[in-house]
């Protein structure tokens, strides 16, 4: 089999049983039927699913490493989670750990197009780390929402990003907001730095590509998307057919898939072309811990996997007070997302913003 | 708030806690920031999600029911899986339960345009439980797998679907494929009977808009999709596009969501257009219970919600053996999935489907 997809199950098993539990994973996210009834030399051969090894990684606990066929992945990234966790994401003794990719996906893929330096280059940031906030409430107006926006400008803040809960509706279409946000955003005068905007795209394909025009219109070069609600072959297709945009990936609907979160937004979300990936941070109120938090960023930045780097985005009820816990623990190579606490300031907003700027600015990074 | 969704959770908490966090999720699902940092009174009156109820189940397990707006769907499916179960998915404490929908949804999405009825009716079948198998593994060429349709029709059997793992690969091209497929299921004279083949859609909207024409093109009225893989609104799209095609939704990387099956499956599928889904059955290769399953049947069937039945396709590890218990228990509205354990008997396959085929037929329906 070659080249092959290796891909890294954390089994909950019986240590009796593990061997033949193992093999009926390579099994189900292969052939999927018995063995016994293939006669093909080639899907013998090639296409039934490895077992590569299995290690005891605590009691009732194994790694499985499991070797799947290239070719089965047809170049399509949801063929590829459909081969790494189709059917086996039903077991709820299996966790899909992490995956080894073919060098050759690399390629294929592309990675980010506009990654880790491309948003410090579009705000005229040197080697620090970056700030973001986030559009909110949904219900506002696009006028209110706007005014919002320019506040947060005024704050000196780097991007804006839309709350994922911001999609098209009656009372704040897509196109209205993005055109009151861009135009408050300093193209009329409002905004006092280089505040950039990020767009929150929805619904299907087609809509998702109306979006990116209308926000291309207004000037706007980053859009929002969440890859597990668009699905992983509609967002790379927005990545390669436009190569000037950058997008940033949302985690919504994504928690929950029992597959470890560095290998999706780190490296799968990363592979397919994000720019950026937003993640809950550890000590929000999302139960990441530290060492996944840590994980994901590590991931987003590795080198030598022929991609360019993505830019972390630690999100999720962070306060202003940690941001130097957050500098010291994330360094340069990061956006602070903070929403809410920024928001909580209400008429010192501007100032609260400031603050939250200046900290980032001011730390003596490495 | 009027109209709303009442989205039912299933809560690990605290009794002291419970009603703190029942508050949290209200809203983190909805406007997703410190409610005393709002002024807006639409906001607050309209889109602020509210608890309805919180009801013990169990020691340290809650059912809470939370409403939604309406209006923050803004008419798209991705949206409203965003609303239902966006960041909420992260926390590993809270399974999305169950949803009651606006009877505005119903009119709004439509569900099953080709549901129950229409898969009876396409085989010329009364009112009896159907047959179905898949055509695996993959890796075979189209010849190949032409020539087992063939002797699947041969046997008899009303549907054929193609394995999940089937997509656009380079030793299986969808379109030559569907092509082979299709000659050997009786326009090429070699069918004994009305056997239909159900190809499957895998890449992003445009790809599977153009296998769906390809199927068209070949005589082929029916597809199988995986909506989590395919994204909802994407899959939703092709429902609208296609009032002809018959969908069958397959389980594919939905397993591990953390959504309940039956809300899934059974009636968010449905409301996005489904005519048939195929889910684990119990006692197979899944951990799915009698329960689950027959909660999946009943909610793809149930009366009363404004939208056609869609046909349940239990299925994963099924045994000719077990028909006549799976007659008993699903009835006459459902269609048996066996594929495995008719493709292990080899040159008996012609004779093992048959005799699969003749037992659904003869079963004495109530």
């Amino acid at each position: 089999m070659q080249p092959a997809l290796e891909a890294i199950y954390h089994v909950r098993s019986d240590a009796r049983a593990i061997e033949e539990r193992a093999h009926a994973i390579a099994v189900e996210q292969s052939v999927e039927m018995p063995i016994t009834a293939i006669d093909d030399d080639f899907v013998l051969g090639e296409i039934v699913g490895r077992v590569l090894g299995i290690e005891e990684m605590d009691q009732n606990q194994f790694e499985v490493r499991i070797a799947l066929a290239a070719e089965t992945v047809g170049q399509d990234p949801g063929q590829l989670i459909n081969m790494l966790f189709g059917n086996t994401s039903i077991h709820d003794d299996v966790v899909l750990h992490d995956v080894e990719l073919p060098s050759e996906f690399s390629a294929l893929f592309g990675g980010p197009r506009n990654g880790l330096q491309a948003w410090r280059d579009r705000v005229g940031a040197g080697r620090r780390a970056l700030t973001c906030t986030a559009l909110k409430p949904q219900g506002l107006p696009p006028r209110t929402l706007a005014e919002l926006a320019g506040r947060f400008a005024q704050g000196g803040i780097d991007y804006i990003k839309d709350d994922h809960g911001l999609a098209d509706q009656a009372y704040s279409p897509f196109a209205a907001r993005v055109h009151a946000v861009a135009a408050a955003l300093g193209r009329s005068g409002s905004g006092q730095g280089p505040t950039r905007y990020v767009p929150s795209l929805s619904g299907d394909l087609d809509a998702m590509r109306a979006q990116i025009a209308v926000a291309a219109e207004a000037g706007v070069d980053a859009v929002m998307i969440a890859p597990m609600i668009a699905g992983l072959s509609n967002f790379h297709t927005l990545v390669k057919e436009h190569p000037g945009i950058a997008f940033m990936a949302h985690t919504s609907f994504a928690g929950s898939a029992r597959v470890a979160p560095a290998l999706l937004f780190g490296k799968l979300f990363r592979l397919l072309g994000a720019d950026a990936v937003v993640f809950p941070n550890y000590g929000g109120r999302f139960g990441y811990s530290r060492e996944t938090c840590a994980q994901i960023a590590r991931t987003a930045l590795a080198e030598g996997v022929g991609l360019p780097p993505t830019m972390p985005v630690p999100a999720g009820g962070m306060m202003r007070e940690r941001v130097p816990e957050l500098l010291a623990f994330y360094g340069a190579d990061a956006m602070l997302l903070i929403g809410g606490a920024l928001l909580s300031a209400r008429e010192a907003l501007v100032e609260t913003t400031a603050a939250f700027v200046a900290e980032v600015l001011g730390y003596p990074y490495e």
